[in-house]
C-alpha cells in the first residue's frame, strides 16, 4: 500500500477547491500540494499557475468515461455528474450550471449566470437593481421579488420544465439554493465523480482516505 | 388650435427614445428639443442632463393613473403596460422587464438582465462563455444553447408559466426576441401610454399629429 497522501483538486474560474482526507476548502491562488495530485479544470490560465508549482499532477480528463452527446462539455459539470444515474445536477459557481442525467446518460444542460453574475448584471443595468433578491408569494410586486423571479425564479422554471428528479445541488451557492430548491445538496459532488474515475482506472485503492 | 409640435421622450438608462410626429428615433446623449416636450425617466442623471436643455420638459409621472399593487413600478414599465386590457408586457432594453395585466390591472412582473447584461455576464464568467446564443431542439446540447436556455430560455420559461396572453414586445431588443416568443411586437408601446395619459389629462388635442 502506498502510503502518499490523495489530493483531488477541481481548478475553476474563481477559486481552486480542494479535497484533502475528507476535507474540502477552497484555495484563491495556486499553492503547492504535498502529495499524490489528480486535477481537473476548466481555466487554462489557472491551470498553468498550478502545474507550474505542482508539475506532478495528473489530470483526470484523460481517464474519464462519459456518454452525453453534448459537445465539450465542461470537465466539471461531467465529473458533477458522473455518479448521478438519473436527475438534475446543479452546480452553483461563477455560473449556474443544470445537467439532466438518465440511465447514466447525460441529456444535455444549461448555463446560467452564477447569483453573483446576476447581481452585478441587475447593479450594472441601474443602482434601482442593486438590491436582495426576495421571493415572491404569487406575482411579484417590487423590485426585490421581481429580481427574484428573473434569476432564481427562472432557473428552477427550467429546472422544473425538464422535470428529471431528484435533485441534487453542489458548488459555492448550492446551499443557498437549496432554500427554494427541492434537491439534496451534496458538498463534494465533483470529487465523487473524480474518485469514482480513479476506481474505474484502478487508481484508487493505492492511496489511503481517511 | 395649438400648432407647437408635440414630443415625447422616454428617458432610459441607455439611450433617449424619443417620439416626434409619429417617428422613432434614438439619442445617446441628451439634446436640445424644438416643441412642446413631455417625458418620463428612470434614470436621474440622465433626466438632469435633459432638463438643463429643455427645463420646459414636463415629467408626465405627475399625472399618469395606473392601477398596481408593486412598489415603485418603474414608469417606463407604467407607460408599456397603460394601454394593455389583459396580456403579458415584455420591454427588452437595459433589462427585460415582464409586466402582467388583466382587466387593466397590473398584477406583478419580472425583472431580467437583457441580452446584451447576459450575453456581458457570460462572457466575464469564462471566454468559454463569449457565445453567440442558438436555440436547441430538445435538450441543449452545445454551449450555445446551454447559454440560449439559461437566458432567454428560461425568460420565455417564466412567461408560460404566468400564461396570460397575448404577448406584447417593445423595446430594442423586442423584435429580436419575437424570433422566440409568439407574440405581438409593438415598436411605441411605451408612447401609447404617454399618449393615453395625455389624452387623459385633456392635453392630447392641444397638440397635431401626422
Amino acid at each position: 500500500m502506498n502510503n502518499e497522501k490523495l489530493i483531488l483538486v477541481d481548478i475553476g474560474n474563481t477559486n481552486f477547491h480542494i479535497w484533502e482526507n475528507g476535507y474540502i476548502y477552497d484555495l484563491k491562488q495556486a499553492d503547492k500540494l504535498e502529495g499524490r495530485v489528480f486535477y481537473i479544470s476548466v481555466n487554462e490560465k489557472k491551470e498553468k499557475e498550478f502545474l507550474s508549482l505542482n508539475p506532478d499532477a495528473v489530470n483526470l480528463k484523460e481517464y474519464v468515461k462519459f456518454d452525453t452527446d453534448y459537445k465539450k462539455l465542461g470537465i466539471d459539470r461531467i465529473m458533477a455528474c458522473k455518479t448521478v444515474e438519473i436527475g438534475t445536477v446543479i452546480d452553483a459557481g461563477s455560473a449556474v450550471t443544470v445537467d439532466f442525467m438518465k440511465k447514466g446518460k447525460h441529456l444535455g444542460g444549461i448555463i446560467f449566470p452564477g447569483i453573483f453574475a446576476y447581481k452585478k448584471a441587475f447593479a450594472t443595468i441601474s443602482d434601482k437593481l442593486n438590491k436582495d433578491f426576495r421571493k415572491p408569494d404569487d406575482f411579484p410586486i417590487s423590485t426585490e421579488e421581481a429580481l427574484w423571479s428573473g434569476s432564481i425564479g427562472s432557473i428552477i422554471c427550467m429546472i422544473e420544465k425538464y422535470g428529471i428528479k431528484p435533485v441534487y445541488l453542489t458548488g459555492g451557492d448550492g446551499k443557498y439554493l437549496n432554500q427554494f430548491i427541492d434537491g439534496i445538496y451534496i458538498e463534494d459532488l465533483v470529487f465523487k465523480g473524480m474518485k469514482q474515475t480513479l476506481i474505474e482506472n484502478g487508481k484508487w485503492r493505492m492511496y489511503n482516505e481517511k
